[in-house]
């Protein structure tokens, strides 16, 4: 199958619902935002052996591209729209792994109420890669930023925090987590949270989505904003399996302060607002305050030593120098 | 340099201009097209050792990047307004080759008038990889098709076709085109024809970029408009330089009909608005008929047979099979 072929039974479908995807017949799509409205717009690429395992099912590959860009709309406040995929094939892996990833990508496309508008498939003799452009839609102006956090805001997160990092901990490090099972979906199938994005447009002063871990992502926002930050480890939420492998190994905390891949969000509320979130999974856990940086205290008040502040994305590739420079 | 550090002295400056940027310090960029425009948006991806060369300095592997796909605008009428990157770049070329290639897209965006607004690095084991979506903007509902061309229409084309092709046979396959130095610069810096194109808005029936060949690109405005075209061989305009290699071996021409890399316009136009073009270097070389599927004659009338109507991109990749899946 050539690429024509593939762009015309694979991806195209993905195509209907937006007239000015042509198709994927020309060189380009038209698109505008709705009356009223700004896109957001976003780029995140992953790569086998740094950002997901080679021997990942293709479907889960195409969802967890979809859903690591998905999520950075999500934390902007945005309904996603339409979006561009650029894919470097490996051809060792053959068709069926196409296809495999063709249909990944048209369960979250119809999931998520999104399509397919353009891009290019090449094929590569190294780790096979994927970049998407995820296109929202927000309200003219009201793209939730990084920056705006005020001193004395409430930090809060949604969901449970740490299950992608315990997976990653355990299945490559060796580290006693319990059932790594427990953790694995939520490694490998984020949720963008974005009926809860959508809801902070306008009651959040600052958001970004946890990818690279949640001190190192509320690191973003206290930079963006000009502030630092103290969150209460025993209030930052866990699943049954975390709670119970932190309580085992009560050092694993710091992997789950500091590891990667929750995509879960992390913003900034006045402390009046947090009512207003009832029932949509935002638990406060610290606070915004004068200064800069990040520092995490236990229950106690005592202050836990981060051994760092931050995550980078590496499965476990053939080469330790393959590790990422960025994610 | 880490990632932030890259984004943060390299790229950042590249969205100086564009507000909805924020400095490339967000997740997500917020844009919208000016009053009365649409987006055009195209995303095209190169691999090294398939699309560029190896060894081609950082420089002109962002321009040609950055080139590819604003030649898709040019051939859609939109006048460039953002961008977005993906990098997989290789940690063995250091970071010299990082801020070589920053450098060739920052005088690319400056050279084009966009901004970069937003994207992702990352490092990879195997080949380079790029990948650029690339925003434009025409007036509503404006965009030039690849169909709507009409039985009748003149076939032109812009600038000259094949110097590219015939630098890639006398490099890679050896064949004796003349000095190779003549058709080099065509092939690593292609030039958008973005004045041409915004021309041609309103005017011209269809209109695609020659990227897989004049054969093989017209074939998809015959596709997609439902027609044939017959192209008049001793009317395709060359260089000097292809001009000189095609008489010293007349089975060139077939080289310079289906090669591909020139990234000029092919493009339907009623005969009567071949005039408007006066000066803009539009050169009628066929016409649009009833029927399917292009052919080529010689000045005689008798059809050329050419060997294959497509192009597939490839420099000679260490692995054959790492020829492209597509382009």
């Amino acid at each position: 199958m050539d690429e024509f072929e593939t762009i015309a039974r694979l991806f195209a479908p993905l195509s209907r619902g937006e007239p000015g995807a042509f198709g994927l017949t020309d060189d380009a799509a038209a698109l505008a935002p709705a009356p009223g409205c700004d896109f957001v717009l976003t780029k995140d690429a992953i790569v086998a052996g740094v950002h997901f395992f080679a021997d990942d099912p293709p479907e889960a590959v195409a969802a967890k591209l979809m859903r690591v860009n998905l999520s950075d709309l999500a934390a902007k406040g945005a309904r996603p729209r339409a979006c561009l995929l650029a894919a470097g094939f490996s051809p060792a892996a053959g068709p069926a792994w196409v296809e495999g990833f063709a249909a990944g990508l048209a369960a979250d496309v119809a999931a998520f109420g999104l399509t397919l508008i353009g891009g290019d498939t090449v094929s590569t003799s190294g780790p096979a890669w994927f970049s998407l452009t995820a296109i929202g839609e927000v309200p003219t102006g009201t793209m939730i930023r990084r920056a705006g956090a005020r001193a004395g805001d409430l930090v809060c997160v949604s969901g449970t925090i740490g299950d992608a990092a315990l997976y990653v901990a355990g299945r490559l490090k060796g580290r006693a987590v319990g059932d790594l099972s427990a953790f694995e979906g939520r490694y490998r199938l984020p949720t963008p949270r974005l009926d809860l994005g959508a809801s902070l447009r306008g009651l959040a002063h600052a958001c970004c989505d946890i990818s690279d871990g949640l001190v190192a992502d509320l690191g973003h926002l206290c930079e963006q904003s000009g502030l630092a930050a103290v969150v209460e480890a025993g209030r930052v939420p866990l699943s049954a399996a975390a709670a119970a492998a932190v309580a085992a190994d009560p050092g694993l905390i710091e992997t789950v302060l500091t590891g990667g891949d929750d995509y879960e969000l992390v913003f900034a509320l006045a402390p009046e607002d947090l009512a207003k979130l009832a029932g949509q999974g935002g638990t406060a856990i610290g606070r915004f305050e004068q200064g800069q940086g990040v520092r995490a205290i236990d229950p106690a008040g005592s202050p836990l030593t981060l051994g760092r502040g931050g995550w980078r994305h590496d499965v476990g590739g053939p080469d330790p120098k393959s590790g990422v420079v960025g994610s």
